[in-house]
């Protein structure tokens, strides 16, 4: 932690996101691009810093930024508490990352709140309320999900998980990793190794981070090694989260997790996804028909302003890539557990 | 290139290992850590330079390592020439790095001119020839791979490539770039995608770099990212290198090579090594018996000085994978290439 920063007591991390105040108030998000080395709170107090907190990845994980992006229609009502600027700030606010459906998802839920014929206190009021509830349901399905996941897993287990899907990525306990801390919490001791997640290493600084406060034993791995651990030691399952899956069940996650999910399959190890059913999108049935975020160049060939290609050359960096749901062993909501998931058996556990 | 590097012409680096002088000469290796930042040249006078330049990779790639250390007995003749000294020499290099085999072939030749009964200036004579002739052995060898391999790549074929396989990591154009070099000087479209290859970066920093000075195609991913590209793209061939092959087939390569030859098994894509003959290990059968060099976790968690991790968080950076013969379609030599290899097919092929 730099001396600049607010101190924290030891292993009490700040949410990843939280509101400070009543309807004038401001939305505090954890600054992820400097951790583990800098523990920093960003301020945001109008729409442009929620809008380049997200598309900057300060805040991420697809819950995560659902419920940034529902209080930034709130901070929209600070310097001018209208309809209009609500509505500018829900569509500004859409533009910030075209993958993660939650996103879309909280948007639409204050939408609603906006088409209704409030007057300006009660709609300030009612955006308040339905942020919150975003924020406090994500909590409750994060809980559910590692109670339904944890069911999926022995004592004494190995896992490997790809970026982060835990309390960072969302209210609390995560999506993949709630499962694991339900485990911790259920006396059951597990291991786990945490693909670095290249480019912006979400798995070394952040999974490892909250494994580490957890006393959960960690092993950070580059994302290359992973299938030669799977060939080499016991791993008894792999656990990720995912930005968007759609009606069959493919699912877009962190760029990487499907080569994970091909070399799970290689070697006979359960492939578990572990998302909230905000995280679906019953309009899209084929994977290939999910939008894939491009991002710079500069994130693979040079990270904190190194060198690590020659100058001018092409790069390649989706930020997500798609799982097909045939290398899914289970989908993991807070509603349960989808075995060997079709698009049968997603619309009926949706339903 | 930093102001205090020699300059060279533009498109035209120096040599990975050059011997300077007779006898008395020294070994000038191009310092891979800096590329492609810096293009800086070490002055090697001494065995211990020889073996710290090995061990910590400014000289890489079995090839060149072999002819390297080979070098390195002749430069212990500098100082005191002596057979002792080279004996001795020739036993500390062994010690550099336990994976690659060539480096053990080419101590063992130098050790056989050691084992002679040559006064003291012969030896010294006989040592330097033997090097010379293991570096212009190499260097036919890589032009011999480079026109066997380039018979399996059709034009406008799109490759997938891991580590550094090129010039840099040999006497000249290398072993899986040279199938690559091959098919241009035959006039063939050949485009490519270069795996960074975590930790080291030896992907992003040197084949892109060779591809580029050779003006062929390159993009740079991230090595999560090939198994999307083989989805969603058309990848006509895997082509890497190997650092030490079985009698079965098994191949020890740059960590990484492995994740990707399972997903060319999936994908329906060749995956073919290309190495010369002296990577054959006949003493070993299966792959599972090669020792795997096990590198500093701060290569993984804090390159360049950067934090990508918790403090005392656990790491595990194997330097090395292997992708056993089942997952080769097939292998490339000076020799010719055997296809599906087997044990029988290999044996008659090094026969």
């Amino acid at each position: 932690m730099s001396a600049s920063s607010p101190s924290f007591p030891a292993n009490s991390a700040p949410a990843a996101v939280s509101w400070q105040g009543e309807e004038k108030g401001l939305l505090q998000l954890l600054d992820q691009t400097l951790l583990p080395a800098e523990m920093r709170l960003i301020d945001c107090d109008t729409v442009e810093k929620v809008w380049e907190a997200i598309k900057m990845l300060r805040v991420r994980g697809a819950p995560a930024i659902g419920i940034a992006a529902a209080y930034g229609v709130v901070v929209s009502q600070r310097s001018r508490a209208d309809r209009e600027a609500a509505q500018s700030a829900t569509k500004y606010l859409a533009t910030s990352r075209p993958t993660a459906v939650n996103l879309f998802w909280a948007l639409k839920r204050m939408q609603a709140i906006l088409d209704g014929n409030q007057d300006q206190a009660t709609l300030t009021a009612e955006l308040l309320a339905e942020a919150r509830a975003i924020h406090a349901e994500d909590r409750e399905m994060c809980h559910a999900i590692g109670r339904n996941g944890a069911d999926l897993i022995d004592n004494h287990s190995t896992l490997v998980t790809h970026c982060n899907a835990g309390g960072l990525a969302t209210a609390e306990y995560g999506t993949a990793l709630s499962v694991i801390f339900t485990c911790q919490d259920q006396g059951k001791q597990i291991e786990v190794f945490a693909d670095e997640t290249r480019p912006l290493w979400q798995g070394s600084r952040l999974t490892a981070w909250e494994l580490q406060q957890r006393n959960i034993p960690v092993t950070v791995i580059c994302d290359s090694m992973a299938a030669h651990v799977m060939q080499t030691r016991k791993v008894d399952a792999v656990i990720v989260g995912a930005d968007r899956i759609t009606a069959r069940g493919d699912a877009a996650n962190k760029i990487g997790t499907y080569s994970l999910a091909v070399n799970a399959k290689h070697h006979g190890i359960p492939f578990y996804v572990a998302a909230p059913s905000s995280t679906f999108d019953l309009d899209l049935v084929d994977g290939k028909d999910i939008p894939i975020e491009q991002r710079n160049a500069s994130e693979v060939v040079a990270p904190y302003d190194t060198t690590l290609a020659p100058a001018d050359v092409s790069v390649y960096n989706p930020a997500f890539d798609v799982t097909p749901a045939e290398l899914i062993t289970a989908l993991v909501t807070e509603k349960g557990v989808v075995q060997q998931p079709t698009e049968e058996k997603v619309r009926a556990h949706l339903a």
